[in-house]
């Protein structure tokens, strides 16, 4: 399936580790829209996952980056804009990590120093990323940035640990660089609360397999899978979205519109 | 510009006037993307406005239905069904009016059964109309039902006078059969809150003009237009967004994501 | 208890039945308090239920009043200031009825009249009052209005029917009248969401006393009770909230709050 | 004024400065309420400011404490407990710092050690001092956790820079150990998302006296004071608000429930 949608568009798509990836089901989209992007990931990841035959099956370079440290994401920029010859139009963020979940330490027993990276890779990056592309004027004016966030950024709920926290910050960054972006450089930025997904990521969490369960019995439509997902940021990609910016959108199958109660039993 | 999103869909578009109509232009681009759709608005407004000629132009029917008569809207659902030979795939919902509006009467001193006549005309007419589709088995599995809100429906504003409560009921209405629709029929249902539009209804309002222009300095894109609103409502109609549903969706530059200061210095 | 909160101060509770009503527990606390109070219903309510007694008991006087009628409202608030000789500090709108959730008949098989009545009884009731009061300078300056409303105006449920779109009218005109009478009067305007409250009106639902179950064992402190609620409402009316209004206030031992997974395993 | 809200009930404030400190109203009210307080700082603000002659003047002592060093929270909350011979009834978090609008940086060129100081000491530092709580259980059920935001976490503006992000951080920390407390210690946790307060932290933020007066002139009821505030607070400290929790609680005169537009024109 293809609609051309993003045909001669340019982008960069972070956080693409294996076939499971939000990130990949986005990029091989992108590329079927007629995009040329550039993946990246941190070199460890590079190394764990399978990003680079992936890559190659769809002719695409891959930069490593730490998306934590503002150097290589300024080398990670210059890279694509000297690839693509001049700015792009398309940024996907896909990066989150809590290495307090990864080590089952609850949220009632936070080990500090793993909170402020669980801050730094999923939330701050999302920053570091974006004043990044500002000041290299890296992005195209109607071009579109986007991250991907989580409910539990705006309710709460056990098992989500210190995520929670990284999530509704990374949700204020949209809004906050997304007015500036918008106000100087005519660029969209928005947040894209997606239902559970089974990437490897998630793998972490404890019970993650029954929660994805529940929540798909309690979502009206379903949960959406990682191509819904895709599919879905295609169109904020595209030039049909232009007027969408600073907003955290719920791609979710309705689940955060229903209230925990008769709508379980359906 | 056609990306072909649409094609091979059926819709029904309600609320075309005249050329301004927001609906005139979600038709339009419809068309262009493959669609083939049903227009009707009140046999009054088909009298009144230039639907006739619009909808010649582009190889589609008008049916006449009072969107608040139960009747008509069960003629329109019957005979679209006919002319489409079966099920339906998206539907716009375009309708607003408030006679207090239209008199000068103010939110303080509303006459009632003005009132009432706004709920019924702009916000019943939804349930009406997505009760009658319900009922007819009207949608399609994966079809998509949009109607158009205002911020007010959220926040207060003066101006707006009893459409704010109008819309804010619109989009429990979308909430609640968007539910049933989810759950039942595998159909989305969605508003979109829209910037304040210059249409022949907005005409009605005092200080319109004025109001459009304040807000379009501060909403930080700028004020969508009914061109960008038609864009984005083919998105939610297409294949791509299917995860989407019970949102109120804010197409608006970013205007609801800003506090009123120092924003408004750009 | 008291603590003197309401000491000099001047109100009218709506919506006393008998006994088990909030509006009940809201009169005997707002007495406790200091305060002087008047109680209204409806002629056929002030028949029905025990509402004489209960005033009695508080020495207060019942003025029967339909609050769909602004003839007997205006009646009521004359009544109110001469009975107080002057200006009123604070107002509770507890009304709320559903013919179609007390006939059995469904979201999506809705009878229009009895929606209509719906709303007029639960949410355009709000209005008339609000503005009567608002006509006739009926409310001293630092005064306090509350209404009552529930969560499942801004989420969807099944079973809670077309009052869903009541309340969420009624907290659009908590936002849009409180604007004018905030910037006018000086006074605020208010609506509490409250758990859900087994009283006579709630004994019309199907299905209630499981769904107040339910909802107390996902609600992180338990449903909050008539009488929490009542407690609640007088720091409302006080002295010490002035600056509060516009606001849909959730009290509900955290129920808003919550996503509907891992916390029903409390 | 006293209701004798809060007798017999002990309780810890932090942030108290100097007599501008939205903090030492608080403190001040919570004594002329009836209960007993500890008021603690970091050491360099108890010398930089008036913390020691304010605590003599209401006879409380004051324990310094950094709030981002957990073992200073953890000799804190043991001081209280045994100052208090027992459980603490309420804490106050009034905590907040952004060194890059200190030296003036703005939204998009952040320092990042700057910003990872700003999230430590405006919101991890919250995490931390319920975590001390929450370990030592130090706190009686029904016992009731505040802490101070500003609206800026939920809407963007220019001006606040990385504190928006901050406070977002910090409601979403609420909601996250809120619903433990709830679920386990029968405790509340709330933020007061307050008008914006000429303090001397707020002096440090370019142009806030200006905006402080749109602010004022925008929301329908004015601006809420530093006094008005305490008085607000009082009420969420007391025995009758116990059901109120994981809230974002606007108290800014109807600010956060205003569109940025007719009203402004009052």
């Amino acid at each position: 399936m293809s609609y051309n949608l993003l045909k001669g568009k340019r982008g960069i798509i972070t956080g693409v580790l294996n076939e499971q990836s939000i990130a990949w089901q986005v990029a091989k989209r992108a590329i079927e829209e007629g995009a040329e992007i550039i993946l990246t990931n941190t070199p460890m990841a590079i190394r764990f996952g399978t990003i680079n035959q992936l890559a190659a099956s769809i002719n695409s370079p891959v930069v490593a980056a730490d998306a934590t440290n503002v150097d290589e994401l300024e080398q990670l920029v210059d890279s694509a804009m000297q690839h693509f010859g001049g700015q792009i139009d398309f940024v996907l963020h896909s990066i989150g990590m809590s290495p307090n979940i990864r080590k089952g330490i609850g949220y009632q027993e936070l080990n500090y120093d793993f909170y402020a990276k669980t801050l730094d890779i999923s939330a701050m990056s999302y920053h570091k990323l974006l004043q990044t592309l500002y000041k290299k004027d890296a992005l195209r004016k109607g071009g579109s940035v986007v991250a991907l966030s989580y409910i539990a950024g705006d309710r709460a709920m056990r098992g989500y640990g210190d995520m929670a926290d990284a999530k509704a910050m990374l949700q204020s960054i949209t809004r906050n660089f997304g007015l500036i972006f918008a106000q100087e450089k005519g660029v969209r930025v928005n947040t894209v609360s997606q239902s559970p997904t089974m990437t490897t990521a998630g793998q972490g969490i404890e019970g993650m397999t029954e929660m994805i369960d529940t929540i798909d019995r309690i979502s009206p439509l379903g949960n959406a899978s990682a191509e819904d997902c895709a599919d879905y940021i295609i169109t904020l990609f595209s030039d049909l979205t232009r007027k969408v910016t600073m907003q955290t959108l719920y791609h979710d199958g309705g689940y955060s519109s229903v209230l925990p109660v008769f709508s379980v039993n359906k």
